[in-house]
């Protein structure tokens, strides 16, 4: 160990809003690139938090006042030149949350960019939220992940629509509805009907206790 | 920052030994646990080191003599208690290696021990090589990533047993060459027959400058 090493947690927060797959945004605070847009990030507070992932959920708590949302280790980018303060670890966490989360938590300030159009971030973090962007996707393809886009409630039709804007493609509707029962992550639940313009539609939340579920994917 | 973070790189040594699938150990120089056996490891050295993974290529190469085998980030393991010398972080890799490499290194003194069967490891080493062991074998399922511990020229019926100890399951042979040609990564050697007891056999290897090959993995 040559010379102190700057390490943080950064935070890729995706949500679903107008029906498109977005990443949360914010201004920061301090330099270097003060008042720049940027993913959420902090340094790691060795006096309290217990590991870096107790970090990043005090992080994004303070940043945005979101709680326990699906949170997972994506990847930690280190190296020389990616911090003009010096040799620097970021530990990379990415979430999902349901919109509903940035609404209720709107004394924060957020900009939501979608995923797909990200403008020039400081940083690697254009680099970190392609990586990001590509983990979803891939991920997407063999779980239930998308899932946590969602309001507790949804209709099999939303939850097709949101897969659907996380792999960034249609889906057949009868595969779809075959492959669901693989997964095993959904319940209806009782007596939870939505009426709209079509015929009445079954709502179903997550299994409790359910964060992830996994298609089989042995050979 | 509330104090300095120890920084380490530690690597999850895989090989094929007695066709059995192994981990590399190694018994540690200096304190803590030393001469206990561990993960090889060391500090980043930020005047050299332009990034974590070229840490991790430098401490394998300099504790093993391997230079550049199939190596990729696994995780990163953090917190105030499992370094007894203060809060700590560890971006853990892996790597796939033919013994032939570890016999052509033997100036350096290796343990290997059955992934499946350690002994007890200091710091987090069991936690993390338990991690790393159940990501080759999902990775290992949809993914070329086995070939990396076959010698550079082999049949598919060592690609098959590979397969096999590494995935700890008995695989169909049929359903095992139909699945093959989806990964494309293999081809086969003009002349090069291996002569046997039983019929002679093609001899394979991986595709120039393929890393690894996935399987169509969407819904």
């Amino acid at each position: 160990m040559d010379q102190s090493i700057i390490v943080t947690v950064d935070i890729v927060l995706f949500t679903l809003s107008d029906s498109r797959l977005k990443i949360v945004l914010q201004r920061r605070e301090r330099e270097p690139y003060a008042q720049q847009l940027a993913l959420p990030g902090g340094y790691i507070h060795t006096d309290t938090d217990r590991d870096s992932r107790a970090a990043a959920e005090r992080v994004l708590q303070q940043k945005t006042g979101i709680v326990s949302p699906y949170l997972e280790q994506l990847y930690t980018f280190t190296g020389g030149v990616r911090d003009p303060r010096g040799w620097s670890v970021s530990i990379v966490y990415y979430a999902l949350v349901n919109e509903s989360h940035l609404i209720a938590n709107e004394d924060h300030a957020f900009t939501l960019i979608e995923a797909d159009a990200l403008p020039d971030l400081p940083f690697d973090h254009n680099r970190i939220a392609t990586f990001a962007l590509k983990r979803l996707r891939d991920k997407s393809a063999y779980t239930s992940l998308p899932v946590h886009l969602l309001p507790e409630l949804f209709t099999l039709t939303e939850l097709q629509q949101t897969y659907e804007q996380v792999l960034g493609t249609p889906l057949d509707k009868s595969v779809f509805r075959r492959k669901l029962p693989e997964l095993d992550f959904l319940e209806a639940v009782p007596n939870a009907i939505r009426q709209g313009k079509h015929r009445p539609a079954q709502l179903y939340r997550l299994k409790p206790n359910l964060r992830l579920a996994v298609f089989d994917k042995t050979v």
